[in-house]
């Protein structure tokens, strides 16, 4: 069975050229080219093992975390990678680290919030892990409110420094990567005091740890939060928890590109304007979309493939069975999320560039826009990472029982995916934001004041309210303009709705918080528009490739028409379509579900995921997955001895009826 | 802090009375004062701590798992309970073990399926657990698809023996739970031959391992199946796996109460009824069902109680600020399976009563209402287990990042719950068993043969098929006459809908097939109308207890205008009511909420679970979430010591820049 390629008749049917579909899933080849190699080199690499993480204690675990970062690091000085490298490196190492939040946020929140000054002194030591770092904004009472924090960092004018202050149990730092063990530096949130005032929440460079001996500085508590969700997963990370007494620092180890404080204790604010932190948000954010994709597509590789192997019922007189992937229930289930993979991709890349159009607009003070990219990154982060992380789930379902295992790879990752839903920006908090963005936006409609960006459709409102489908076959279904023009009435009409029972409130804050959760609703259809048109766009793109474009055009018509079919109720009852309308887009969906099967597996290798990446028996290349199962099987230290450990005091005495003398 | 109920205001709120809440939630007095007693002898037994389970490696929690038993089983004989309190001890240990099995499938499935003389025997002996059992039905390549195991058990004319046989490694039993390390008895299901002809599946008891010392006997091979999902959780049971090779039982080791071979090797089919085997179904799905409403109203204690503590935005010049169950998204999302944890606890009261009726029946021959009730309890399980493991997972998002800790009781509580989706029946292929029981239904309306039960309202096709809502303003839909029809007309026309649509294949079968989709919605909806008739049903009941019954009835219509909105696609395609309707219910619901709100940590109290059993910082009774939380994190492995193990040999060299010449 070794070295046979189990689902080679599945790839023989693909009706596209994988290769090429490989360059347009990677972005570009330069990117392919990159990842490929990259990925290669972990999986090569001993080191870097991880399908016995499931074995490990905490404690080995973590060990296990800072050999790899040590060791990728070394790796990356001695192969002299670039940035993008060393980040794909780090990509495909695939173990949740500290490295994450010192080159993810600390380093960031330096280059955004430190003044040229402070980014040279410590991005040049943050650079080298000299010192590492990670972001303590989150305490043990306050996460979304980040207004809400209660530490302190007051101004002493007698010896220039801040003294940090933990006030409260409450006011202990909690969450954050990395600071748990080992980060020997903290970009610190708290609430500046000086001469009395307190001026709201600034970021503060603190030292943590000794460069000597790595014991934590004096008057600083600080220690890891202990267990997580799921076995392995992100209990390799040491999230922790950090209280100030009275801790100093210097003055100018304040942030100081936004404000600053001076020498007599005075607050400035600078002339750079505030929107520039939402050019980092934007690029944050962009980086989650993007990770959503990976993880969705992860999971949709290994149930497509498992699914493809798998066979149950159907057979005749002996004969072979059918594969569960041709039931159209597991393709309705299956192949939506497959879609929405892809369509995450587009967006992500969207959304890369979107941020590249930020910082141009910044550079040249345009202002403009910043509101609507803002809203637009923290609905697609909210999108994307909820749908991915049901998504996971979904693929575990479509395992059967085996999709249980640890070894099907999917418990891991669901594990470790899902605090992107809350972390961030908690999704729903996230949509709040992005409906109160909608609300005002529909409130200027009338005021000559134009929507831009992927707002700019509510411009044309007097059209999309009164609009009707004129669908009148299935096919028609799979027109562009057609599917864009109902997902745009119904985004249009929910957010009127909802402006209209705004206006029936006297107070407009009551009335927001009376009608939450229509809002929310109406902004997530606003963010499924926004997928959608970004992935018809991609599509008006030139793709070459043998048959890749047909594909990725089933893809787009399969996310649609699936979000059209899930959230049938909106389109009903803005009147966007009608119920036969609604029934002719079920029937196009199995159809395009019917051009989608023979090609499901080349699709999914058009991911181009090592085995090592995906450390999942079920997901395996090859599709051996029988023989597999019982190798990993036989790992388990229960297995060490055919008699379990606990027999004699525990198993015996009640198969034998002696438990009324046993000491148990 | 100690000693204080940090929610005492929100119980002073509460409009009802707890005390009579928790007898109707138990479902009568007796159960709640055994419930209660047993709860409280559980959380007072050190033995049975389990706050530390996620610290165990797979061996010691699987050792701690044989200490709970055989402790368990002690406590049971010194304490001479009873088979209801024996049950109630193993449900409040909580840690998944051989037991169940035991109790729950190998003990019925000998009551099930094997002769009084087989019984006498073999119960006597699991009884007492001389002998401990498992159920080996599922293979490595077969779960759902029982007609297609491989394993042969061969009858043997010379010596009247089977020879029990795996022919192929996919034919290895795969999961059975007790099965790895402690049965020493299986129920097998494997393909009776005899004089050269395969009668299908049939069940055996296997001896597996000696009495005398516990290894396995010649011939079997036998071990865990390895690592499962999550942490904790369902690891602490002993899955396996199971090879014979040509194992030889004695003739009278096959169950023969349906069928059976004589000495000659001749089959022989008994004159009793198979569907005596869908008592055992109605049953074992009635048990499920039950769990469901455990499982759910214990991660919705969590997430209430948790929501009134925790308090993030909304403050005012340093005013206390908002409790987050006061957002009415939170609301929205939390309120509705508040609402599906009564729902599912009455619908499996009702499904305890179907179970004597069914068994009733069948002393008196009358098989009519079998078929329907089987395709009931199928779908009740499918319905319910999906919606609770759904809910646990929203339940945890509901609690922010801190829902994230595993101290938190939700993950592992997830974990361990989500294969209640997937075994006893795959949720998928459940439904589709009811879909065609309703196609069959359908089918035969015109026949003259009446449908019974569940499906009654199907005779009323007339006017089911035309009615429209007559709802005009919310508090319409408070009516239960409005909401039943709107639910038995949705179900109806859903069904009948995929009848007419089926009627257009020429091959039924293929229109089945292609239909499969469709046809689980429509299941589903008719699942639905039975929870929701149901709970309205007990609303007509005799219920006592100051404000109780009005609590029931908010929760009712939550219940039902919740799925109304989320299934509104449905409602609005089949034309049962109108958009301005659908609006009108949403605005009942937004009101319903408020009413629930002032009494939700009250009607999670009337679940009266201990903290032993919520083993959960953020559901404490006392609400003292903080500094538990603290407590909790301290414990952590990962804290014995300042400087983590691992630190000079991978984090030293990185920060000191002697990479190079460090050996990692
Ligand atoms: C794995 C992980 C890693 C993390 N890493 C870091 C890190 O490195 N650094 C760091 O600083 N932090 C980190 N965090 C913390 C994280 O940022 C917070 O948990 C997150 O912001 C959510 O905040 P919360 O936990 O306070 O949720 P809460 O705000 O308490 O949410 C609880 C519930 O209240 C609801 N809610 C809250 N406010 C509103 C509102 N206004 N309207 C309606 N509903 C509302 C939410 O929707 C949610 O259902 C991490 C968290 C996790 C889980
Ligand atoms: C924790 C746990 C405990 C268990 N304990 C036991 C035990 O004690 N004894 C025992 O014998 N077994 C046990 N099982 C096995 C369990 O009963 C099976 O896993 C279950 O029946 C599902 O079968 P499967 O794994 O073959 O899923 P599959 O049938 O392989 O399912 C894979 C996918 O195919 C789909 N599918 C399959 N058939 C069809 C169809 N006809 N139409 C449409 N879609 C289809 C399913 O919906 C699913 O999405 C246990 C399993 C678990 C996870």
């Amino acid at each position: 069975m070794e070295g046979i390629d189990h689902l080679a008749d599945e790839r023989n049917k693909a009706e596209f050229d994988v290769e090429d579909m490989k360059i347009v899933w990677a972005g570009s080849r330069h990117a392919f080219e990159v990842s490929d190699r990259i990925a290669r080199l972990v999986a090569s690499d001993p080191v870097f093992e991880k399908s016995n993480r499931a074995r490990l204690s905490r404690k080995e675990l973590f060990k296990s975390t800072l050999r790899k970062c040590a060791h990728a690091f070394k790796r990356i000085i001695e192969l002299r990678l670039n940035e993008e490298e060393a980040g794909r490196l780090r990509h495909f190492i695939d173990q949740p680290a500290y490295v994450d939040l010192h080159w993810g946020m600390f380093v960031p929140a330096i280059k955004g919030q430190g003044t040229e000054e402070q980014q040279k002194k410590w991005l040049s030591l943050a650079n080298k892990m000299q010192i590492i770092g990670c972001y303590a904004q989150t305490e043990l009472g306050h996460g979304s409110n980040v207004q809400g924090l209660e530490t302190t960092a007051t101004f002493d004018p007698k010896t220039d420094e801040f003294v940090i202050h933990t006030p409260t149990q409450t006011a202990s730092k909690w969450w954050p990567g990395g600071l748990g063990k080992v980060s020997t530096h903290a970009v610190v949130y708290a609430r500046l005091i000086t001469n009395g005032k307190d001026y709201g929440i600034h970021g503060f460079i603190v030292q943590l740890r000794s460069l000597e001996d790595h014991s934590p500085l004096p008057n600083i508590t600080v220690g890891d939060i202990g267990t997580k969700m799921g076995n392995g997963a992100y209990n390799s990370m040491d999230n922790g928890f950090l209280m100030f007494d009275h801790v100093r620092i210097p003055r100018d180890q304040m942030l100081m590109r936004l404000s600053k404080v001076t020498r007599e204790g005075e607050y400035v604010p600078s002339d750079v304007p505030k929107q520039l932190v939402y050019g980092t948000m934007v690029y944050v954010r962009q980086t989650i979309v993007a990770d959503a994709s990976n993880a969705l597509s992860r999971a949709v590789c290994i149930a497509t493939r498992y699914s493809a192997v798998r066979r149950q019922f159907g057979a005749h007189n002996g004969g072979i069975e059918t594969q569960v992937i041709d039931y159209k229930t597991q393709q309705n289930r299956l192949f939506p999320l497959l879609a929405s993979a892809y369509a995450f991709r587009f967006v992500g890349e969207w959304l890369k560039w979107l941020y590249t159009d930020v910082t141009e607009r910044l550079a040249a003070s345009d202002f403009a826009t910043l509101p609507e990219a803002h809203a637009c990154t923290a609905g697609l982060k909210s999108l994307t990472t909820t749908a991915t992380a049901d998504g996971i789930e979904e693929c575990r379902k479509l395992c059967g029982g085996h999709g249980y295992l640890w070894c099907s790879g999917l418990p891991e990752l669901f594990a470790v995916y899902v605090p992107a839903c809350t972390y961030e920006g908690d999704n729903v908090v996230l949509q709040l934001q992005v409906a109160r963005f909608l609300m005002k936006t529909v409130a200027q409609l009338g005021s000559g004041k134009v929507p831009v960006g992927t707002t700019a459709y509510m411009g044309r409102a007097a059209h999309l309210l009164q609009c009707r489908s004129g669908v009148q076959k299935a096919e028609d279904w799979l027109n562009p303009d057609v599917v864009l023009e109902a997902f745009e009435a119904r985004a249009l009409r929910m957010a009127v709705t909802c402006a209209k029972n705004l206006s029936k409130f006297e107070n407009q804050e009551q009335g927001f918080q009376e009608l939450l959760a229509d809002l929310v609703e109406a902004a997530i259809a606003h963010c499924q528009l926004i997928v959608v048109s970004k992935f018809i766009a991609k599509l008006e793109q030139d793709i070459g490739g043998k048959g890749v474009k047909k594909q990725l055009n089933n893809l787009c018509y399969i996310y649609a028409l699936y979000l059209l079919h899930k959230h049938l109720g909106d389109f009903l009852s803005t009147n966007c379509i009608t119920p036969k309308q609604a029934s002719l887009a079920n029937d196009q969906l199995r159809s395009l579900y019917t051009q989608v099967r023979p090609n499901a597996v080349a699709l999914v290798d058009a991911f181009n995921y090592t085995d090592h990446y995906l450390n999942s028996v079920l997901g395996r290349y090859d599709g051996n997955v029988y023989p597999k199962l019982f190798e990993e099987a036989l790992k388990d230290p229960l297995n060490d001895s055919v008699v379990p450990d606990g027999y004699q005091e525990y198993l015996r005495p009640v198969l034998q009826q002696q438990l009324r003398t046993a000491r148990l």
